[in-house]
């Protein structure tokens, strides 16, 4: 009734001839994670503060409905409302300082047809039950989160579960009892089973304290060396969830070889909206062809079904939602938002049908109108990834805050996120020549992007390292591909700012005059970035531009 | 008397033969400046909190008197307690919110001979005096600030006046108005004239907007194009304020050419014993000899006494004073604190001079301690000179912070400081060929620098742009010192831990573990400045090692 309703509304304004439909949803969870921390600010969030927290209080008022109304008008049946890193008072959420308003929470949410999930803390049984262990084979750690459990589900009894990022990026984890995520996840799931609990368990497991110098560790290779070995052991109420890409959210990465080396767990995807990488919602990026491209990846898994698509029982998105005024700060946002859901409702929708659906939502249904935004959002995540970091390598942006360009920022750190560009060659070598990264592919992926001629250009970096003459598939060298996409970048992004002009008196309430803001900003970061990367590449290797343009 | 006193403890406790001894100080100005924030906080601090400021408070306690002592016996007669960067609470120090404890304190530091200097806020008549300017020729403007220093000089009889950072990385000035410094500066001097008070005018005024691909402007240039044409306009209560270096406290610049071209204005000398730029206090940093170098440097200006030591009428240190136990963070930055006191008393004096009487006064008089303390001392200037950026280039520093190495950190930013090194060349041509830079020296100085084979090793990059393979005065090729002075400085700053172990037992209070815990860090940091550095040039060049170290 309740996505009918939903469906009926934007058949009708969409003007559909045929309001008749018969959908079911392609993935049972559809869920969103918010990295809101409890004194209300949000990790890589850039619309503003949360609206669900302020100063270690719980927000529950008329922005909780419409937050609710929102996400079920576009599918999204889950939503996790804090960060995955739980600090500080969030470590107290399952407790009863918070269980009055949660439980309000939670019952405004499933009336949308909404599960509430939680992140926690998995050091939880030390920091708030004075244990001197989180070992999860220490009877009286899963006593505690039995006893725990049963509280909250008491208190919360519409609660899905939870999120847990456990030995990550310094966060607690059973590594530190020399447990597996086996142990870890599975003691989490025994104690919420009794209630229907799920635990998801976030797989963005690697060593953040690599020495640059060492070039046998592979961050991309993390994600399944750790999980791999551990398919089957998982209980099944817990779910894996697994970053769409092996390494963290860049503009361009190949699927996460671990969606086609689990055969007996559960698993599901992860995506980002918050536009952490791509732009932080002041340059427009609409993801949704991206994440069409990781649902589409055949995994060969030797199921008829092989697709990520098809391999995963649900997926998530990093949300891009805060409290400004328009949920998501650029307008435009708002695209990845309602796409997201729409396509994990339903996967064979394509990345503009949504654009054009979405567009009719938000500005109506004026022909020349829908022509432009809809050629701006299409063109806007090839344009990101032609001014940012080239040909998959990715992590050329400012480190810790991640936006604008920094070629060398990530070069000589501890986060095994690097791209070795010398005088001669740039690239990591991910074959069995090097790191070995591209055996944890299936046949014919992994002989696919483990030969240099056969991978897709837009992965050649991720997997290979190439002198700069090295000719792409495009007919291009590697440097001259540089050079090209850098300025054509730029140049669409400036052009984006002119089509965006064509559009003045065709909407109102601010809204033209908000986007056109952020992409005159956009315009102005895209020749940051094309300057900067391309007078990185002229100084290292002295190779001139075909064309001449100036480069510094 | 004072002065006597203290050289008589000093002579008693180093063991002097000869106690009678008739000194006067080398210069009438002899000066701290203190970036403490009213909140506590201290700008480029790193011994601590503030101990003149918490919470918007003026503390005056114990430490106020012991302080007061402390400088008086290295011969310091002047400090500055507040930022240059006046914001918040600071602005109302020449407010009566203040004056209570301002004159309790200034009393204190008269008891041991020290002047009171504030740091102004160039704009208080429009922060606190609620008028639409700040213009210097604006007669109502004028009023305010003879109307409040009257009020101010009549509470704070002891104040010796004030420094002031006008129109200079964001803060406010005259040149908002069309106004000169010099009608800035005499504008607040005529103001404080009535009571024997002096302003102190900053003269590190640039353009911290600058777009990195303007190969013209040359932000060493900045500070003689500003300040020369005004030569004769300042008030002789005004004193303009020189850094030591035309960019900013590297480890090696070359010295101000401004100190050579102000005939008729009373200046001084800025130092930085904070190492903002050289270890932070983390890093053994004796500095001393550096600065006696710039006061030992002939300007040539006609005159027969025309070195900087003789032209200036003043020196300050950016203080390296915070509220640790040992004030200095590091305790052998105390020598720096010692010995920018006892240098600024006498200018003849040798850095090792200095250094032997510090190590007397703080561990005694143990042959064997003195000599390896002195030791470590006198190497560790040349020592972090030579893992840092190479032959006075400077800025290859983790932007912002300051401390680590961050080859291309500064490079596409807007502050000014570029070495543009490309595959074949690095350095920036400062000649008549470039940016002219060098004809605001007075020969024979302007020809040196301008000369690529006569100009001085250690500042070749920083007035040339030159190929790898130049040949230094050394017999070195410019890569080959590179990569030599990287590799012997992370293993002299090793060979530091070791010198320090040997005196084990020779000291106590902390003093032996205090210090081998820093020169422990400043080995490993210094090996990273070895790695980080060698590897960039390593990778750029692709110019091996001619003896086959490693490198990434």
């Amino acid at each position: 009734m309740l996505y009918g309703a939903f469906a009926l509304i934007r058949s009708l304004v969409c003007g559909d001839k045929e309001l008749c439909t018969k959908q079911s949803p392609s993935k049972p969870l559809r869920m969103l994670d918010h990295w809101d921390n409890a004194d209300g600010s949000i990790e890589r969030g850039y619309s503003g503060n949360s609206f669900f927290f302020k100063d270690g209080r719980l927000l529950v008022n008329e922005r909780s409905v419409t937050y609710a109304r929102l996400l079920a008008s576009v599918g999204i049946n889950a939503a996790a409302i804090n960060n995955v890193n739980v600090k500080g008072p969030a470590t107290k959420l399952i407790t009863d300082e918070y269980y009055a308003p949660l439980s309000e929470l939670s019952e405004i949410l499933d009336g949308y047809g909404i599960k509430l999930f939680l992140s926690l803390n998995y050091a939880a049984p030390m920091e708030l039950g004075g244990l001197d262990s989180a070992d999860p084979l220490d009877e009286r750690v899963a006593a505690w989160w039995e006893e725990r459990m049963r509280e909250t589900f008491a208190a919360l009894p519409g609660l899905g579960g939870f999120v847990v990022k456990a030995d990550s990026e310094g966060r607690p984890g059973p590594f530190t009892y020399g447990r597996t995520h086996a142990d870890g996840a599975n003691m989490l799931a025994r104690a919420v089973r009794p209630y229907g609990g799920r635990i998801i368990w976030r797989c963005f497991v690697y060593n953040c304290q690599q020495d640059w110098r060492d070039l046998k560790t592979d961050r991309a290779r993390a994600c399944c060396d750790n999980f791999e070995p551990l398919d089957g052991l998982f209980d099944d109420n817990v779910i894996l969830q697994i970053k769409n890409g092996p390494v963290d959210f860049q503009v361009r990465e190949p699927v996460s070889p671990l969606f086609g080396r689990l055969k007996k767990t559960n698993c599901m995807a992860e995506f980002q909206i918050a536009q952490e990488y791509t732009g932080q919602q002041r340059h427009v990026c609409y993801l949704i062809d991206f994440f069409k491209q990781v649902l589409d990846t055949r995994m060969y898994t030797g199921e008829e079904k092989d697709t990520v698509g098809d391999i995963v029982c649900g997926m998530t998105a990093v949300s891009n939602t805060g409290d400004d005024f328009n949920w998501t700060g650029h307008d435009l946002a708002g695209a990845n938002l309602y796409g997201f859901g729409r396509l994990a409702w339903d996967t064979s929708l394509s990345a503009e049908q949504i654009a054009r659906e979405w567009i009719c939502m938000y500005y109506g249904r004026d022909a020349e109108l829908s022509d432009t935004v809809c050629d701006i959002l299409m063109r806007s995540w090839p344009v990101y990834e032609k001014y940012n970091a080239p040909l998959g390598i990715g992590w050329m942006c400012t480190p810790g805050y991640h936006y604008g360009p920094d070629p060398d920022g990530y070069e000589y750190s501890r986060w095994g996120t690097y791209h070795k560009a010398t005088h001669e060659t740039i690239g990591l070598d991910r074959t069995p020549s090097g790191t070995g990264m591209t055996e944890q592919y299936n046949e014919p992926l992994k002989s696919i992007y483990a030969h240099p001629e056969k991978c897709p250009d837009e992965l050649k970096l991720f997997f290979h390292k190439l002198p700069y003459d090295f000719r792409l598939q495009s007919g291009k060298t590697v440097i001259q591909h540089i050079y090209d996409t850098h300025f054509e970048g730029a140049e669409e992004a400036a052009e984006f700012v002119e089509l965006w002009k064509k559009l003045e008196g065709k909407m109102d309430g601010g809204r033209y005059e908000r986007v056109l803001s952020r992409l005159i900003e956009q315009s102005i970061s895209a020749a940051e970035w094309r300057d900067v990367i391309n007078s990185y590449f002229w100084r290292k290797t002295m190779i001139p531009d075909e064309k001449g343009r100036e480069l510094y």
